[in-house]
C-alpha cells in the first residue's frame, strides 16, 4: 500500500508527467486568456455590459473555441484536462492518480492566475471580471446550474476519451470540438445567471488577481459534484467497460 | 404477429435499451437547457427581447453547438435521437420499433420537462420562455415552416447515420456536427416566425413548466410531419439501400 | 462528336443523375431558406436593420451552417454543388458535361424560388430581402467583390473534392465544414457591400418572388467568372493533376 | 557551406516552391480579405464601432472561419503558414530555410496588401481599419498579448502538423479547425485591446493601403516573439521528436 503510492508519487514526477503539467499549464492559460479576456474586451464596447446579448455571444465563442483548441494542443501530452474538474472526475473513477491529480490542480490553477495576471498589467489596469451569480439567486442555485453544466462538460469528455465507437459518432476526430463547443453552449445557457464557469481554475485565476473571493465556493462544489458523477454515470450506467483490455485502452488515452 | 410484438417488447426493455433511454434522457435534458436556459440569459441583458438580433444569435448558437454535442454523447448508446420527431422519423421507416419509439419518447420528454425544472428552481423563478408563433402568422403557417425545417434536421441525421459514403462527405466523423449546424441554421430562419423548434420535446418542457401551452399543435404535427417525409425521401428517393446488407448495416448504426 | 453529345445527354437522364438533381433542388432550398430566413428573422428583430452589427452575425452564421450541412448532405448524390457557379465552375474544366450542368442549374433555381416562396407564404407575407449594393457603389465594384468570394468558395470546394491529400489537411473529413465556413466568413466580409451572395441562386430566389431584378447581372457575371478562374487556377497553377489515374479518382468525386 | 546555401536556394525556386508561393498569396489574400473586410461590413452597420461588441464577434467569427479555410486549402501546397509569424517560427526551429522563408514572406505581405487594395477600390473609397491599441495602453503592453496569442496560434499549428497523436485529438483532420478557433477566440480576448492581428501580414496590408503605420512595430516584435517561443516550447519541451524517423516525417508536413 505504502510502495504503491510511493510509486504513484514516483510516476507522478516522471519527465512525461512534467511535460503533462506544462501541457495543462499552457492550455488552462490560455483557455482563461480568452475567457477573461474576451469578457474585458466585449465590456470595453459595451459599458454598461448588462444590456448586450451581444456580451454574452462574444465570451460564449470565445470559450467554445477556445477550449477546443486548448484541449486538442494538450490531449497529446495530458489528455487535455484543462479544468480542475475534469481532473477530479478523472481521480474518482480511477484513471488519475491523487498525487498525479494534485499536480494538474497545482499547473490549471497557476497558468490561470497568471492569465489574469497578464491581461491586467498589460491592458494597463483594466478590471479582470469574476465570474458571479445573478442577484436573486442563491448560492445553491448557482451551485446546482454549475453542476449540471459541468455533468454535461465532463460526460463529453468521457465520451470523447472513449476510443471503442465507430457508429454515428464518427470516432474521435470531433471529439475535443464537442468538448469546446459544450462548454459554449453551457456559457450561453448560464451565462447570465452564474456567468457560466465549469471550472474552478477559470473562477479561481479571476479571484486572486481581483481580490474577489464571493460565492469562490459555488464554482468549486458544483462543478465537483457534478464531475464526479457525469464519471460515475458514464462509465458505471450509460457506457460501462466492455472488457479489462478495452477499459486500459481507454484509461491510457486519458491517464499520463 | 403477436409474439413479434412481444419480441420486440422484450427487446425494448433489455439493458441497452435501457442505457439507450438513459442516454436520450440525458441528451434531451442537456439541450433542452441550452435551449430554454440560452433564451433566459439573453433576455436578462435585453428585457426588450424584441429589438435584439443577437438575441438570436445566442440562443441559435447555443442550439447548434449543444444539438453537436448531445447527439456526439448519445449515439453510440441509443443513436443521438434527442427528439421524438427524429425517434419518429425512423419509426415509421422501420429502423426503430414502435414499443421502443414509445420508450424513447418518454425519456425525451422527461427530460426536457426535467431541464426547464431545474432552470426554473434554480434561478429562483424566471419565467420559462416557450416556443410561439409571430403574430400575423397562422398555426398552419407555423407548421409549414416547423416542417420544412425539421425535413432539414431529419433528412441530415440520415445522411450522417449512412456508412457507406467516402467522398467529398468524407464519412460520418462530422455527423453529429452536421446535425447541429442545421439546427442552428435553422433557429435563425426561423426563429423570429416560430421560434425554431423542430423538436416537439423542447417545446413541449417549457409549456408544461410554464403552464402555457399555446399553439402545442404546431410543433407536434409540423415536425413528426417534415420527420416522416425526411426519412421516405431520403431512402427511397435520394440514397436507396445498396443491398439488404448494407441496409442492416445502416440500421444497426441507429437502432438499439 | 453528335454521339458523344447523346451519349452525355442520355448520362444525363439516367436514375442516378435524377437523384442528383433532386440532391441539388433539396439542398439548395434548404440553403436559400436558411439565407433569406435568416435575414428575415434578423430584420424582425432589428426594424432598422442598417443599425445593427448583430443581424450581419445572425445571417452570416446562418449560411456557413446551412451551407456546411448542405452540401454534406447531398455530396454523396451530387457532389454538393447547391450554387450555380460551382456547376459552372466544374462545367469549365471538363468535371460535369454540358448536359448535367444545365440540368444542375435547373434544379438549383427552382429549389432557390420555392424556398423564397415558403417563407413568404409562410410568414404570412414577410417581404423577402434581396442581395443589393451598397449605395456608393458601382455594378463594377460589386461584381469584383462577389467574383473573389466565389473564387474562394469554389477553389475550397476543389480542395475538399480531391482525395490526394493527407498532411495538416487531414483528408477530406472536414471538406464539407471549409465550404461552409468560407461562405460564413465572406458574408461578414461584404455583406455590407455586396450582401455577401457568390451564389446566383441565392441572389435569383429573391429576385423572383420579390420582383426586384435590380443588379441581378452582377450576382452572375462576378460569381461565374470567380468560379472559372478558381476551377483553373487549381488545378492548372497550384494543384495539378499528378496523372491521369488520380485525375478521375479526383473526377468521380464529384461529377455525377 | 555555400553550397548548402545554394541548395537551399534552388529548392527554394523549384516548381512545387512556386506553387507553395501561390497557395500561401492565395490563401494570405482570402484570410485578410475576410479580416478587413469583416470590420469594415460591421462598421457599416455601426457608425460609432467603439459601442458594439456585436461588431467583435463579426469580425472575429470572420478571422476564425476564414484561417481555418485558408489553412486547409493551402496545406497541401505549402503547409498553410498564412502568416509570416509562422514561417518566422517555424524557420526557427529548423523546418523551413531561410530563402524559402523569405519568398513566403514576401507571398504573404503582398496578397494581404492587395486584398485591402482591392476592397479600397471595389467598395468605391471605404477606409480601410489598421489594427490599433487601445488609448491608455503601452506599445510594450501591445506586444505582450500579441506575443501571448500568437504563441497559442504557432503552438496550436506545431500541434495540428505532428502526425503521431492518435489519442483524444485525433489525428489531424481538425487541425486546421483548431488553428482558426485559436484565431478567432484570441481576436474576441484582444480585439478590444490590440485588434487581436498575431500575424504582421494582417497589419501590414491595412496599413501600407490606408498610408498609417502607427505602432506597426508592435505587430512584428510580439509576433515574432512569440512564434518563436512556441516552436521551442514545442519541440524541446511539450512534444520532443521521438526518433529522426518521426522528426523528418514531422517536417515533410511542413516544409515546401
Amino acid at each position: 500500500m505504502a510502495s504503491s503510492v510511493r510509486s504513484q508519487f514516483q510516476q507522478s514526477i516522471s519527465l512525461p508527467a512534467l511535460r503533462a503539467y506544462l501541457a495543462e499549464f499552457i492550455s488552462t492559460f490560455f483557455f482563461v486568456f480568452a475567457a477573461v479576456g474576451s469578457a474585458i474586451s466585449a465590456r470595453m464596447l459595451t459599458p454598461d455590459v448588462t444590456s448586450e446579448a451581444s456580451s454574452l455571444v462574444a465570451t460564449a465563442v470565445a470559450q467554445g473555441f477556445a477550449l477546443f483548441a486548448a484541449v486538442y494542443i494538450a490531449s497529446d501530452a495530458s489528455g487535455g484536462h484543462v479544468n480542475p474538474a475534469v481532473t477530479f472526475g478523472l481521480a474518482v473513477a480511477g484513471h488519475v492518480s491523487v498525487p498525479t491529480a494534485i499536480f494538474y490542480w497545482i499547473s490549471q490553477l497557476v497558468g490561470a492566475t497568471l492569465a489574469c495576471l497578464v491581461l491586467r498589467v498589460a491592458s494597463a489596469g483594466q478590471a479582470v471580471p469574476t465570474t458571479g451569480i445573478a442577484t436573486q439567486m442563491t448560492g445553491f442555485g448557482g451551485a446546482i446550474l454549475e453542476g449540471v453544466t459541468t455533468f454535461a462538460l465532463v460526460y463529453t469528455v468521457y465520451v470523447a476519451s472513449d476510443q471503442r465507437g465507430s457508429g454515428l459518432r464518427g470516432g474521435s476526430a470531433v471529439g475535443p470540438l464537442a468538448v469546446g463547443m459544450v462548454a459554449g453552449a453551457c456559457v450561453l445557457a448560464t451565462g447570465s445567471l452564474t456567468g457560466g464557469s465549469m471550472n474552478p481554475a477559470r473562477s479561481f485565476g479571476p479571484a486572486v488577481v481581483s481580490g474577489d473571493f464571493k460565492n469562490q465556493g459555488v464554482y468549486w462544489v458544483g462543478p465537483l459534484i457534478g464531475a464526479a458523477l457525469a464519471a460515475l454515470v458514464h462509465q458505471n450506467l450509460v457506457y460501462p467497460p466492455l472488457s479489462s483490455a478495452s477499459d486500459s485502452r481507454h484509461g491510457e488515452a486519458m491517464v499520463v
